[in-house]
């Protein structure tokens, strides 16, 4: 073999990283006449679409919204994020407090660079958020995994590995209406895990898309309205529109710090006109919260549909969550059904979901669970989607 | 010093990178009362705002274009990038050996993280590329900084390192109108670096945002064109705005493989509406050709202007580059100033630049030289920028 024609090496990170089942499986559900369960995307008819354009054909009007922008984000957005998180929180966050960045997941793995070195201990649930999983592999993190129950992360079990001795970098949690498990983390474990954190000097990451979608009272209050040692993740994706590509970080001014430098080498700064279009939607309230109010009934009558289903066809078979906000309902065959087999079954009667064994942080495989999303499809199609997922299963087992 | 009290450990990479002196000048040039020489920002009256405002309108009438996207990037996008890459080679570029980026930036950072590992070898010029620096130093990477002459990169220095034994993971150039030095790689060095990538099994990574911008002439023909192992970055920041965040990459399928998969990890994806917009606009050849046309002819008067007003009022005091394309000047002073003393002078007399050592791999000072961009202002405001540069100058000398 010629030196031309040497193959490319790639890095050490790099073969750490699993591609994302899901994100790959979204080829496959690309294809028209698959109902897609699998990807986490919200309802694109709940989407603002007229509100968007309205406000980008306003921000247009001003030359800066072309041009770069800071790398930490737009002021007018950091301020209106602040904002919002002061509500959350019961207490100032300044706008310095906030870095914006490309959906949630940038400042996940931003995070992750910019604490996390090959071989440091990370806590992440059992099952976890998959990109999640993958930054902290890419990171070279050694993953120790703490599991769910129905109400979020045991803290027993993290206790016990704290009182062990490990010292993880970074603590994760998806802290409301779980991606993908559909839990929530209850009230007084809220406090706990703060408590941990500040008893052990963790560093937490509350990633948090999902919390403005209770079906039902007020957003659970964050973990980080308990202590200071929580840095938390959000995000415009799930309540006004992924291709805005915003999210954000606020924590404590160190990290915020560290994550702003990285994204001077990871991009040097976010679009400044999404981020325009979403300051304006966000500062907005009487619409904002009108939009929300949407979002929230028509999510609580999506997972009605989905679980009213699901029980029909399925009856005992399988154990479901029983969904309270967000996007994801979680199901565990208790039939010997293998997800991972009924996949490409599934697939072949045109429906999608996402096996259980695409979640967990070690290889022990996790086959009798599947993540299914009842927010993309309206009603009829959540009941059709159901029904070719029964079909299918009817076929295997 | 209690737990909750501790300080948040950083990680080893993140005390690598250097900030860029340049974004953090920014904060000081926002300052209404500087003009600024230092950002590599492109005019805010030559961005077709009004173009952008009307491809937003059309493309937020598709649901599509506020949902999640494909981590490769909008079909549409990738084609129109593959029909323009393929004419500047002059072979044909499948689309799928394009990956979108947020920014080229993304796209040199994704590469790093895939095929560099702690304490790799990379080549980089002196001067270099201030964000190529600050990625390959987040990647752990051992720097060996090869130097640019007025013909571009220096090859016989490179190849001496290569008989030497190096073997680098990377060799990083800014092939045509070099940020910072404002030069351009000869031709025939353009065949011999491919030559020389071949018969040492190097990737070579030809980051070209400004080669569309060539003042008079067609555009460089890419390194690329003469061999395999190149990827090649593009952008659209410079030809259309900044804010669309758009990016890409061509290459080896191997690479933009490894590129689509670490892009899971950073951001998933990126706006589908932002890509929507530039595939509009890179599509519309008539409009683009008289577009660039506009863009090539203001920016050959701009640098025409900063140079005359830089010769009157320096004379033999410095060396200049002399620019046949992009948005930089590289000054040379030859009378002992030191340009990082004379940054501070600069500011208080309203005019910013970038002192010559921001750009240096190594810590050798280069305390001699500046780099100015001449693209920002309009001509009176660029005469006035170095009326203010002189007499901040003459204070110091």
């Amino acid at each position: 073999m010629s030196a031309a024609t040497a193959p490319f090496p790639l890095s050490a990170r790099l073969r750490e990283v699993r591609g994302s089942a899901i994100r790959d499986l979204l080829t496959l559900t690309a294809r028209p006449e698959v109902l897609s369960l699998a990807g986490g995307l919200p309802a694109a008819d709940a989407l603002p679409r007229e509100r968007i354009a309205a406000a980008a054909e306003r921000a247009l009007h001003a030359p800066s919204s072309v041009q770069y922008g800071e790398t930490a984000g737009l002021a007018a957005l950091r301020e209106v994020v602040a904002e919002h998180e002061s509500r959350r929180l019961g207490r100032p966050v300044p706008a310095a407090d906030v870095v914006v960045t490309s959906g949630s997941q940038q400042a996940l793995d931003l995070l992750a660079r910019a604490v996390v070195d090959p071989g440091d201990p990370v806590v992440v649930e059992d099952p976890a958020y998959v990109g999640a999983l993958q930054v902290f592999q890419a990171a070279g993190a050694a993953l120790h995994a703490v599991p769910l129950d129905r109400d979020g992360m045991d803290l027993d079990a993290l206790e016990r590995l704290l009182r062990g001795g490990l010292r993880p970098r970074l603590v994760h949690t998806v802290s409301s209406f779980h991606n993908p498990r559909g839990v929530t983390l209850a009230p007084q474990r809220r406090a706990r895990l703060a408590a941990l954190a500040d008893r052990y000097g963790l560093l937490v990451v509350e990633d948090d898309p999902y919390g403005l979608l209770a079906f039902t009272g007020p957003p659970p209050v964050p973990v980080a309205a308990y202590g200071d040692r929580v840095v938390r993740l959000g995000s415009a994706s799930k309540i006004l529109a992924p291709a805005l590509r915003v999210g954000w970080l606020t924590g404590p001014a160190p990290v915020c710090a560290a994550v702003e430098r990285l994204r001077q080498c990871a991009d040097l700064c976010g679009s400044t006109l999404t981020q325009a279009i979403a300051a304006e939607l966000l500062a907005d309230r009487p619409w904002l919260d009108a939009h929300l109010a949407r979002l929230r009934t028509e999510g609580a009558a999506r997972a009605a549909t989905f679980t009213a289903a699901v029980d029909e066809a399925f009856g005992d078979a399988l154990a479901r969550s029983t969904p309270t906000g967000g996007m994801f309902c979680w199901l565990e065959f208790r039939d010997g059904t293998d997800t991972a087999a009924l996949l490409p079954r599934a697939l072949a009667h045109g429906v999608a979901f996402v096996p259980g064994s695409a979640f967990t942080a070690d290889d022990r495989p996790r086959t009798a669970a599947a993540r299914c999303c009842f927010a993309t499809l309206p009603g009829p199609a959540l009941r059709e989607a159901v029904g070719r997922l029964a079909a299918a299963w009817r076929g295997t087992s």
